[in-house]
């Protein structure tokens, strides 16, 4: 397959690359910033353009991975084009590509990807999603290509998605970093909790996790949680969080 | 050394099995109820009692290892024995022990431990405190035979450190439960989200987390957010919980 990769961040540089690596030919990569567009395509070993007026009309799929309020503007920019365009946005309505497109698509990658770190896609969970059926079939090969975890899925569905990985993703990492602040505080090291938040990650990829839920909030142990509300009597917003999630642990488990 | 271990929950029955494979002799196992000692006494091929009055007050060691409220009652019943007695709690202060006895330690494994699922002990950090150096000195040695990660603390220290792993153990487990609520509402599998959780670990196990920090708070994607919110208006609880870490993650950022 021939595909134009519109944009060059953190999705388009994995995905790419990934595509490149199964054998697909991308044949093009656009970004407004030439330099960014240079780098992805000399990974590439293909054209890098600035000008969405430059595009190659003639490739088989034109993959836009900008921000989710870039892309209908990126859309228009193809109205000419008569072949398959997707976004790989897990927020954004199909009709976003599909009022302007005759053939429009979804291709979300749910993963959390960074340019430094290398990652294997085969692990990926790939949500795909078409407005006919034919498109459907194209993406679905082209996902098996690259991932076992293939799921078609409806926008509604894929939203939910989204926010289910705003609470698993985003939020633990903030939690983390209360960690972190918390240790460094009182000079000790985030490297001593690293085995815990390894562990009680380990047994979540293969129970569910409110079948592992620990702590006082789950025991009931007010003492505790009031020791160390005490303790938190100077950080009123870790306070309000350490309030608020306890209270839905209690809620959940009662 | 020969140990006598009071308790037989999670973290007994995991640190007796750890000493027991350095070589240590675990003498006895105390529980009040009889078949919990004996499961354990089983595995450690030694004898269960039930009877405080029972121990054996020749040994060398004896660990308490039970909920926090009643560790003051165990260390009671120890008063005539003259040996170093710990307790492996995180919250609870090395006074409840050495109020009562003359030689007093902790011996805190910083870990989640479930009974069913096996861990390597090398890898557990081992907080340590003791009222004198002699008795460190005897608690730096055994730690040293189980984990490569052993950590002098003094109580104020051992209790941040509690607190930081409420944050970062218990509250995310909870974070991904609520994740997996969200996911089954719309028919969807937590199997999906599963490399997203592995991935964003795996990340935080070699950086810091404030350097990680992902999602439509930190980019201050105010119409994701919003859109967010009203996906989750049924659920107040959960708009409450996504606000307060929203702003949390907001504040942190700017």
């Amino acid at each position: 397959m021939n595909i134009v990769l519109l944009g060059s961040g953190n999705v388009a540089t994995h995905l790419s690359i990934a595509l490149d690596a199964v054998g697909e030919n991308i044949v093009q990569v656009f970004s407004p910033n030439i330099k960014h567009a240079k780098q992805l395509a000399d990974k590439l070993n293909t054209q890098a353009i600035n000008n969405l007026s430059e595009i190659d009309s003639d490739a088989d799929l034109y993959i836009i991975s900008v921000k989710d309020d870039a892309i209908a503007e990126v859309a228009t920019s193809l109205s000419h084009i008569d072949a398959l365009v997707v976004h790989t946005s897990g927020t954004t309505d199909i009709k976003v590509i599909s009022s302007i497109m005759a053939k429009a698509g979804v291709f979300y990658p749910l993963q959390t990807f960074s340019k430094a770190k290398e990652l294997n896609f085969n692990d990926v969970p790939l949500c795909i999603e078409a407005t006919a059926v034919e498109e459907l079939e194209t993406l679905k090969i082209l996902a098996h290509k690259l991932s076992n975890k293939v799921y078609e899925l409806n926008g509604e569905k894929r939203k939910v998605l989204h926010l289910a990985a705003v609470f698993a993703c985003n939020f633990t990492n903030h939690l983390y970093s209360i960690a972190n602040e918390l240790l460094v505080k009182s000079d000790l090291d985030f490297d001593i909790i690293r085995p815990l938040i390894a562990e009680t990650t380990s047994k979540v990829l293969i129970d569910l996790p409110v079948n592992l839920q620990t702590g006082p909030a789950v025991r009931n142990d007010e003492s505790t949680m009031n020791k160390h509300l005490a303790m938190l009597a100077d950080l009123p917003e870790l306070q309000e969080i350490y309030q608020t999630l306890s209270n839905s642990i209690k809620l959940a488990h009662k």
